[in-house]
């Protein structure tokens, strides 16, 4: 994928880590959500309990920038569960950071979550009829109200009757005076994995977090499983029918981190595979293979291996792009200007140069990079993307754009490439997808959600049928 | 009363102001709570309708220095209300700053309120089984929780309903789409009153705020009165059956400004007739009246009338004291230091001295400035209270200290003069008290709540009859 | 004087204080900002030395808010200086808040300033053509640099030739590793005070601050005296040869807080006095005597003493105006609305009221609350003001309007009467003036610096007699 | 080089741009020195001049964050100067920002530099017995002061006439009412380039800069010269006798962009040789190439052309790292736990692994690194380093241990393979790397300033030859 406004790319709803039994709980969930930090840069919270009282911060900004200093003074206890949230459009209000929290009868209730529900507005209007006052403008608040309302009695029994009122893709954590809980969406589009520390426990979207606080991955919470952890240990509920999982084949293709592991697969190295797919279906003519960086980095290196042509850091990317930064527009535009991409020009001149990058979205942030390649002197520009065309936009939690504004979903091969000034241009197949994760794919039961490229939902999109889905009129309020 | 630190002085929550269709809502609103700030400095807080949508601002600290710029486009709208927040100990929260708010099902609904409810307590934990989520820790809460719930399809019916089910001293200002509602508790403990400007309304808790907007006062909301403004008017309703009206005292000798009328009488002429029978009731044989600036003033301007002794400013108050001041403890007090109050040594020098105040509550910073006038040089000083003995607690709003700390509860005059140490100490009696007010006692049916003067209490004190009231598990939670 | 924009009002460069040789000097030098906080409200700063280095803070805003804490750690030494400064028109910048500090070959070297020079901008001049560096817009630094410049090698050696330099009116502290300095101009415009507390010795503006720390009063420092004090305790040195003093009258009429003692003169009755002689001067037929508050307060209570007609409150003060608040403009400004001064009807309607304040300067609030009484009832409104005419400008520290905007200086009696819309008006004549201080006024040879009743001023006007005087190129640097 | 902590890493002082005649000159300066982000991302400031007046923002943190809006209104002007400066130890004063300013006789004068004077404390010290008030602690300011205090009357004879009095190495940039100028030392130690954009004029620490906002390319300023860039054009000067240039070689090895021409070379490609001249004399029988991102990248690329080895993402680096973050000392480190880097165990797992990282300094995270690399499973670890051992501190802007400190300077290679626990190490002789930047090593005439390989110093060491020097009384000054 290609940008440089933060707006032309797909970002998920978010990073949550939970921890259980350590005497450490923040910090330990402060280094989980670090690790998971490219799943949302904007706003992190954490709630901890500490046998007394519960303990909540929550800021904009980046976790390492929030939570320094003497964290498990300030936030005490041995269990702990937090959050990273990603930049959404407009002013972000200090009421829409999670972890959300809620004062039932005899335990406090904090929850993350990660995903999106497909029927929140619907949930949202009946149980405003009811009586319910919702603080926040988040879906996960649903959940959080139809667990208070529950007339259950056990705490797990409350949130499964929750869950199976909610639609959607979803991974939560959830924490209350003596439990740790965590749960899954019905088809697993939103991962969770369960570590182990010492004596304590730990969920993470990622093997990532593990990795970074030492923890020991055991297994990835099931779809459609409910976790409760408490002092007896792990047990494991099923708040649906059994079926088949169904994953996001986004994790694979841009959201987790090149070092974790997603159903026991290494995604560097499928990534890395993507590209050997990438060069077989879409081989070119070129001097050198530059990826778009850094997300396009292991399926270049791939198409590289493949294609043996050299691989070459064509394009340097800054780290250092903050988020109210001068809008390149006020220079008139006479060049083709980034603020995160810098041609290397002693790579690309005079050659013909072929470009990796993840996925393709809007393309507009594609057709800029591919005229700065030319600008700096390539012969010809070659583009290569290691997803699928994306012609469905996702409503799990992937922050994307309209159909309408989807480059794929309104154009032929021929005027992308025209669109996008390329020599020649090419997308990995859904097959060549699939068989870079070694699995065979099966049209009758998809073994992956695999909606932004073929359009089939795993779930009913029951906000999405109705027009005014969506709308809020107190938006403004309490921010 | 005499004071230093900010704790030792009786504080109320809070001062409230409502206008409906004017087009300069949130402006008139926020000089209406400058000229209430006297009722609460710590935070203030404006939520108005536009048409569209609400709008809403909070913040810690003056109106003043909250709500400077251009306002009306900030906070736009033909209709507001606002609230400001006294100074309560610890670390104030945000999410505690009024006006709160609910979407309802066909409209949002902000509310703000002056005074306290006597069953909170009981009323929360009754509507948190029932699955309610509270967002703050205010009593406010439990009103809005309350008319969310109410079955009731009309706002004014709903809003009746939940008053019905509580119980204390209040004042309230809601906003709906359509409507501006006030209401007072069934004694009319907490005060409000209605006033026009040009086509609008003004609901606020003195007369002091219409005079700031340039409003025309119409009338006092009454004990028990609820009022709904919109495009029709102002229409009354009761929700309670009718009762004598027994408003508190307190709003004459200490929380009312003394421009502001109550009851049809100035306050300003009410605290000098004080001042006269104070003298009549406790004359002395002095030099010089002093007040106690500047609260005592106009007590000691009739003292000085009735009993023909000058009046001088024998004590200078600073008007700058921030909330983090030095502590003065770390110069070791060898000598009687105060950051607010300054002896004039040219009026006390050598001269037997009356100091005049409002109030003695603890009485720890009337005996420093008794100390301080001494050391300034004075022969005799003998100290008069405008209010009769404190000995009781409040629980409607204003924040006293317990029945162990206050003063009078626990001493004898003498045992009071002793520890005040002056020559002479009287108090004004409670008959006195209401003959300044104009209004002969009737011991068998009070025309005034002067529990804290006699311990009748006009309404039932629930929490206060169960131990564990007013603990709450999870405060710390969302700062 | 009567004003509602803080811009409609004299006010001074600055307070000052020093300490040497107490262990909580820092924290003395606060509290003496503190009972000085009115002669300056927009900053303020203060540098110790603590044996080895020098500690400085600075901050906009109150003394209260900025120096709160352990102050004697974050400041740490047995000598300091201090100093508020008072608001001034457009953003301030950080650097203009003193002490200011100069690095010289031996020590460092801390300055503050009460005052104004009359030849600041032509020495600046010439000492950037000598290659010196300002720091600052302050004419402060133009001491500093004289400082660091001189040839002589001790510093009172120093300091007396910067002194000889400069031409205005001013009181400074310095402070170095080993010495605290006081000094004051030849005339002895701008006040400066001795006191001890213990074994250490205080410099201050006013004897209101030696109040508020406990200091013992010593004496003034007199005109023209520089005075080192040292571990061998205060030594004197005179700059200029010996003249007569010549303080500023308006340290009486306005600056001075009633408490301070100026040449021996309780300041509150001095005020007072000016009440009597204001009585005698200008007598009127009226029903009540009400103060403009609270500077008019003393000579309104004056008033009512020489005449027997009665004091009251009319007007009420409000303490909580911020700096950014909304411009009542907005308001269309149907009625006379004022954020500071409110009416207070039961006193105002129907009677003949006489104001009393302590000046009028360009009017325009003056004219403003006398509507504002009128719209209260007032019958008729008489306006004394407890000054005489202000018909010059100052230039020695009191930020005042040009000539061409003060109402004495443009306008015939019976012009102020028409514009401010008052019945009778009258003002303190300059004998009367003297009289009520205790002196007889010698018209050869002027006891007290009138010039902005009489044109007389006490020093040379470099700067004002060149145009150019003041214009700065690069004000906006370093903001 | 490898590291974690911050301050385990040679950082320069610091990154410059200046514009002249361009209407949008704030912006472009913005964009260059974001362009210049990896030369300091401590704090960065802008100083324009717009025909009247000079603009001056400085700011705590990266330009992206710090210079956003509508810049060319806040910082109007057709010419500008700014500056990057890297993060030192301790709290940075807010007036340690550059660009510096004075104001002169006939033009403000504003000043950026990069680089470290050698005689600066002892220019220091003479200019303040001669009466200088420094406002600052930056060596940069005593050329300021120096163009001050000269005689002359030409800017660029006050130029010429103030660099040669300092010693060291260093590129200036500077700014009047009329003229840009910029600088470089006698060697040429420090970087600087001229470009073109336009009819405008750029100068900028490196040619990134110049491709970021669209400028040409023109030459590189020379060792000693100074350019007058004005209306007529650029005016050429020399203020030193002519001598060979001898530029520092960090600038190939660490801190140039890889996107940067240094003496019309391209750093990637210098740093891809490195590799190449590195797998030649260091080579290794491993199974994967591994680059300690990012700045090992290039060399690790051309290891893994020479040697036919695979190269791959071995490890993870997050950007997300932030000032303030969690100190991983509190997890008990029972594992080698890194905020910065995550071990990618799929490619390392059983592996025989060499890494390449750029340089070397204390070790320590480099130590860390390798235990990591071990952590994940890998066979062996062999370490290369692109740089030869760094055994003698620099003393011209790169911000390093002392020699005591420095792993190669105290220890033997099989000390320091011993240390950091590899089974091979190798470091790029002096030789190779002369060689891979095309040069053969001249030993009785150095091309290049290698004295931290070498100890052969460029210039004389004034300061550092004396004890005290360095040493600042007043540090805590003016915060």
């Amino acid at each position: 994928m290609i940008w440089d406004h933060d707006d032309d790319k797909p970002r998920e709803e978010c990073g949550i880590v939970g921890v259980f039994n350590h005497p450490e709980a923040s910090l330990l969930v402060a280094l989980g959500l670090h690790a998971l930090q490219h799943r949302g840069q904007e706003a992190c919270g954490i709630t901890t309990y500490d046998g007394e009282k519960f303990h909540n911060e929550r800021h904009m900004g980046l976790v390492g920038e929030s939570f320094g200093g003497d964290l498990t003074s300030r936030l005490p206890g041995s269990a702990a569960i937090g959050h990273n949230r990603y930049s959404t459009a407009g002013k972000p209000a200090m009421r829409n950071i999670q972890p959300i929290f809620a004062d039932l009868a005899n335990t406090g209730f904090a929850l993350a979550h990660n995903g999106n529900l497909t029927n929140a507005v619907a949930l949202r209007k009946e149980l405003i009829n009811k009586g319910a006052i919702f603080q926040s403008t988040m879906d996960t608040e649903v959940v959080l109200q139809l667990v208070a309302r529950s007339g259950r009695r056990l705490m797990r029994e409350r949130v499964m009757e929750a869950l199976q009122a909610v639609e959607g893709g979803y991974a939560f954590v959830g924490l209350t005076n003596k439990k740790l809980i965590g749960a899954r969406d019905p088809v697993g589009l939103r991962p969770l994995v369960l570590g182990k520390i010492g004596q304590g426990w730990v969920l993470a979207s990622e093997t990532c977090a593990l990795d970074m606080i030492g923890a020991e991955f055991i297994r990835e919470i099931e779809n459609g499983e409910v976790v409760i952890i408490s002092e007896d240990g792990v047990e494991s509920y099923r708040a649906f029918p059994e079926r088949p999982e169904s994953p996001c084949l986004f994790e694979y293709v841009y959201f987790a981190r090149p070092d974790s592991v997603v159903q026991g697969r290494s995604v560097y190295q499928v990534r890395r595979r993507m590209g050997h797919q990438l060069a077989r279906e879409n081989p070119a003519d070129v001097d050198v293979i530059v990826p778009v960086p850094d997300s396009g980095v292991p399926a270049a290196l791939g198409f590289s291996e493949q294609s043996g042509v050299p691989f070459q850091l064509g394009i340097i990317r800054s780290h250092y792009v903050g988020r109210t930064f001068i809008e390149p527009t006020q220079l008139g535009r006479q060049k083709s200007i980034s603020k995160k991409h810098s041609p290397n020009r002693s790579v690309l001149e005079g050659k013909r140069v072929l470009l990796v990058d993840d996925s393709i979205v809007r393309g507009n942030t594609s057709k800029k990079i591919v005229q700065m390649v030319r600008d700096a002197g390539a012969k010809e520009v070659h583009l290569r993307s290691a997803s699928p065309p994306i012609v469905n936009p996702d409503f799990y939690g992937i922050d994307m754009p309209t159909k309408g504004e989807l480059l794929a979903s309104n154009n032929s091969l021929e005027q992308m490439r025209n669109f996008l000034n390329v020599e020649t241009l090419g997308f990995l197949s859904v097959d060549g997808l699939y068989a870079s994760i070694g699995v065979k794919r099966d049209m009758s039961m998809p073994q992956f959600s695999d909606h932004c490229f073929t359009g089939c939902y795993p779930t009913r999109l029951v906000d999405q049928m109705q027009e005014e889905g969506g709308k809020d009129r107190q938006l403004s309020l309490l921010d």
